[in-house]
């Protein structure tokens, strides 16, 4: 089970729903541990490792020579080193354990988590446990159970065939206090105060160990007098002689009080559990339950009939999201979901927002609802055109006034500039998203009006009426406005005449008016499907002849081939009109373009990158995006028929995660060629895998 | 005004009174700003500076090539630096501004904080404002105003004799926010979401600036566009041609929900404060009564007959006390007032809260009672021979259990053994300092069988009759207790027929005899007197001939000589019983024996460091401890009345903090020859230097 990691040597963010915390581990001998509030790898060392009778300790790869806190010598002053004496082997220039390399080491991703075995021993990281029930329809025990802010780390040692006893440990590096001292007989563990800790149930053989060098103190057979003062500090399991053990730790995060600033709220986990402590009992005692889920989904994702490269492509990206997600309560008490972004730290930016959307309708439909309404209702103005929503809602827990995102700023042509027109028309494809896969038609009839105000909207900024957007936001202030590709070249950076956006307005048109003919909507929904014709025409008449391909801009003399063109089709086929992308439908000509257009442009040297043969979404730039890689891999193989060896580069897309971005877990802005990092690091958005493996409710009923 | 540092490279702690806050600044060229929940200097840049005309701007050494969040280019990827067109002096390579150097600078300290001086600009920073009224006796209105967590940082910029526009700036790193976006037209500002933060109020020619690299956009005359993306952010001020101008910045810190662990805790300024911008808005509508109690305290430590030195020392100790304090609301929202210590953490450890209850009798008593109070109720504990309480209450916001210290460990004779003998004592000294200069007898009453209970303790592990105590606690458990010395060699550290301990039992029982009589305790009075009585005898009879010394320890032959012999003295010329300690008085002979020790110890190369020529507390190490120099050079120059070139050496304590320990704002662990930091690093003890300029408060009406 799981997917084998060739290149191991990478970060991994395993985020705790909701909580805004996560554990970072993965690149050898650099740090790991819990963060909170962030998603940044911690300097701090992670401890893993096993002792068998006298042979030297031997640990993963977590523990760098890292220092947290203050040192016993701080203290000592000019008395002797006060462990000489318990633990000469702590002794400077004495290393009382090894590490494992990267050749003794197996790593293996899966959708809930994943799992490094070494010698004898296995640890598996468990953070995705899928499903989130909505707060809205739950009693506070069910939410206790299925929304405790904690992740799993499953430990089993191996002392089979010994006949000495085995010392396995687990730990961590920042802790502050003992977990027994406020729990004795409860829990077994560590917490750095009440923010994060981890635990695992008091049972015969299991101890805790806190000590300035807590691993040295663990491996020892010595009688252990807890040192408080300390930061290190370990789970110990003794393993009898021939037996096999397992066990459990629940690592959990807590953030008491109000968090946020420009809005007053709460964690709305805080709001389900008194503090720590009550996180960490929940935790292990619902861990055979959650690990059942976990299981479950792992089955899920080894089945789908998908290469072993998306597969671990998928799990990636979902433990990276989930360090992203947070869930608030503001002061009614009422839920208020947010995904921050990755190294960003935006709160909701609304172009990820609809690409994470796939997986949200998967796993928690009821965060498309909270993000539509929350967006609507805080972060939507209107310009000289009719109503638009922000880039987002604010960053690093500082929501940004009302009607203001924190990104966008006037007067500039590249990033920053605002992106006004795509994010309308990403909260009218969510909508029709939501309303098609999740609602039950009341959340529709209760938003028609503003559906149909944000179609108006984008209708009125088509000037010369062929469809396509050609004025700007007055909030420019001279300006133009942008799209999600900010960091992009040209040929996907502007939106005004952008080949990309056309078919995603195409499609959010065609989508829009499916979902207001539902609710009598018919006369805008006339309007719109008639534009959706003129954006067909408009992009037809700019096919290139002989090559087939369409230029990405439509001014300027632009000769750019972008493989998004196509990225808006996924829409239609996900909101109930499946026919509007089908060759031969209503709009054929303009789906046989596309194709035509994706097969010029699949091309080694075009939009095949020409040194590692990944996707580049532009030709003209070799800043590429995994996570709208991933959706127009789906476009291409699932809509247009598409799917032989140009479609199939995922090992190209593995070894950049693995290797060019190494040091930053999921990362959504990278050089085709050598795979390296160039921005949207350790990012939720690569969730758009979901759709090789799980696409929205309805659709499996269809 | 103040006090010049002639060494003006080192570190100041200027702590928020009770928000656990401060901020750190002083060495050149290293981080400075706002610190929470830790004394440890921040890795951040502050900014304060000006530009006159089209000079170079020109800024204090506070702004470290440091950077703090994502900076612009993680988010442009191949596009062109936004700023190149619009601030071209921030590209690589240039440097948009120059620092003053040390010889520019006039740096001098005063009871309520510092001034930096150089070129046109002053920056004063306020952090102390003397008395804290008692919330037991005081509305919210008065809580609200004298309990406002937040200091000052006051602004002088001279543009006289230009006919050029003149611009100010202060700024910070690490900030999220601006303050106008939830205030607006009330504060300017910025903040780290609702943590700390800098605010100022809304003026003409006062503007925020928040940018990737503010400092340079903050000098530039274009108009400006906050970057909410950015993480630095300052206020800049125009002074017009011919003007001097003054502003007045309030820095902030708020901590909310429950932040400690072990015992469930608030912030008590949570109480009183919706949050941080409540707590800012306050700041800056009291700043000028708050400045006026600064100018108050200032003329009180001007006025004092002491050497500017001591000054110098007296007010840096203040400023890093502040720092260490923290006041809680338990769960009834009754405050809990924790001194936390220093570098360590630890919380209210009991050697120190002795030493600083000279401080706090002279400005906030309440909490003296306060730490009485909760110490004997949650960290007292029964071993073989009566009560006796604990070394601390926990570390770094986790309570310990109750009973139980972070620090004392069974097992051992040295650093982290059990002080049960010496903690026991100073809750007594404690009890008695506030029995006699701060109650009205109330609490006395009320703590009188407790009293009564720690000093029969007390009496009852001297086994020999000697007055001296010789039996450790059981709880060492074969180990042997130490002494707040616990870094020294066993000249000091060890409790046990101990001549620091000796004297300080004396007074401790001297005093409780007086302070037990006042209620009618006359038996347990009448005994601890006849044991007092035979410590001094026992002492007497040490005196080693014809040297006239006292050796520190009256076992194994050691012949260590220490200051701190006097220390005890101390007390019971602050409890009432002044008698007690005159040469010609009932101890006369003890007195004039420990004068005698004093004279003989008081030499070059014994108690003189011979390098330094600072105080050495013990012959036989080079580990010498500022707040105890402070309290036994006190009492020699005004209870034995030794005041000559041995007891002013103060210019070389000086130069321990400024040179020696320039990292560690105020040190307590130090090499006397080198000053050299050897613990004890950003520490609130160093407030015993209060008795230099106003002791505790009966002791002027007598």
């Amino acid at each position: 089970m799981g997917i084998l990691a060739k290149d191991g040597d990478f970060y991994s963010l395993h985020g705790i729903w909701g909580a805004y915390a996560s554990i970072v581990l993965g690149r050898l001998g650099r740090g790991a541990g819990v963060v909170v509030g962030d998603v940044q790898p911690p300097k701090r060392a992670l401890f893993a490792g096993y002792r068998r009778g006298t042979e030297k300790p031997v640990l993963l790869p977590f523990a760098p020579d890292v220092k947290v806190g203050r040192g016993v010598e701080a203290y000592t002053g000019e008395q002797a080193h006060p462990d000489a004496a318990a633990h000469p082997e702590v002794l400077p220039g004495r290393v009382p354990f090894e590490f494992f390399g990267e050749e003794d080491i197996e790593r293996t991703l899966s959708l809930s988590g994943e799992t490094w075995a070494a010698g004898r021993m296995k640890m598996n990281v468990v953070s995705f446990f899928g499903e989130v029930p909505d707060p809205a329809s739950s009693s506070k025990a069910v939410l206790r159970d299925r929304m405790c802010p904690a992740i799993y780390v499953r430990l089993s040692f191996d002392n089979s065939g010994s006949d000495s006893p085995m010392v396995g440990v687990f730990g961590m590096q920042g802790i502050r206090r003992p977990l027994s001292d406020a729990n004795p007989g409860r829990l077994l563990g560590f917490a750095h105060v009440g923010e994060w800790g981890f635990a695992t149930a008091p049972a015969p053989g299991v101890s805790e160990v806190m000590d300035w060098m807590a691993i040295a103190a663990a491996f020892s057979d010595k009688p252990h007098v807890m040192r408080h003062l300390a930061s290190d500090g370990c789970l110990r399991f003794e393993v009898a002689p021939g037996e096999r053990k397992e066990y459990v730790v629940a690592v959990g995060a807590y953030r008491d009080g109000v968090v946020t600033a420009g809005m007053r709220m709460r964690s709305y986990q805080a709001t389900l559990f008194r503090d720590l402590d009550d996180v960490l009992v929940q935790a292990v005692s619902r861990a055979r339950a959650a690990l059942g889920l976990a299981d479950g989904l792992d089955r899920l994702l080894d089945a789908a009939p998908i290469s072993g490269e998306r597969k671990f492509l998928a799990a990636h990206a979902v433990h990276s999201y989930l360090a992203s997600t947070e869930l608030l309560a503001d002061e009614a008490g009422k839920p208020v979901f947010i995904v921050n972004e990755g190294e960003y730290q935006m709160m909701n930016t609304l172009d990820l927002t609809v690409d994470q959307a796939f997986h949200e309708l998967a796993y928690s439909p009821w965060t498309v609802k909270n993000e539509l309404d929350f967006l609507m209702a805080r972060s939507s103005y209107r310009d000289a055109f009719g109503i638009a929503v922000t880039h987002d809602q604010g960053v690093a827990d500082c929501f940004s006034p009302r009607g203001t995102s924190s990104y966008e700023l006037p007067g500039l042509t590249g990033c920053f500039s605002f992106m006004s027109y795509e994010e309308t028309l990403n909260w009218i494809l969510i909508a029709c998203l939501y309303s098609h896969n999740a609602d039950d038609g009341s959340w529709l009839r209760k938003n028609r009006k503003t559906l149909s105000g944000a179609v108006e909207s984008i209708l009125n900024r088509d000037e010369n009426g062929d469809g396509i957007m050609d004025r700007d936001s007055d909030r420019c202030a001279g300006g133009a406005e942008i799209t999600t590709y900010d960091s992009l070249d040209v040929s996907l950076g502007q939106a005004r005449n952008n080949l990309y956006i056309a078919t995603k307005a195409w499609a959010g048109l065609v989508c829009a008016a499916s979902t207001l003919d539902a609710v009598g909507g018919r006369d805008l929904a006339a309007r719109a499907r008639a534009s959706a014709a003129r954006i067909a025409e408009t992009v037809l008449a700019r096919v290139v002849e002989p090559e087939g391909f369409i230029p990405a801009v439509f001014e300027g003399g632009n000769q750019s081939r972008i493989i998004p063109a196509v990225e808006g089709l996924v829409y239609p086929a996900l909101c109930g009109v499946a026919e509007a992308v089908r060759p031969d439908g209503e709009y054929g000509p303009f789906v046989r373009a596309l194709k035509r257009h994706l097969e010029a442009v699949l091309v080694p040297g075009v939009c095949l990158d020409p040194v590692s043969g990944g996707w580049k979404l532009s030709s003209t730039s070799r800043n590429t995006w995994p996570s709208k890689v991933f959706i127009s891999q789906y476009v291409a193989e699932n809509l247009l028929g598409i799917r032989d060896e140009r479609t199939a580069r995922d090992a190209a897309h593995v070894r950049w995660q693995c290797v060019g971005c190494a040091d930053f877990a999921a990362t959504d802005q990278l050089d085709s060629s050598t795979g390296a990092d160039m921005g949207s690091r350790l990012y939720p958005r690569l969730v758009s895998s979901v759709l090789w493996y799980k696409t929205p409710t309805k659709r499996g009923k269809r």
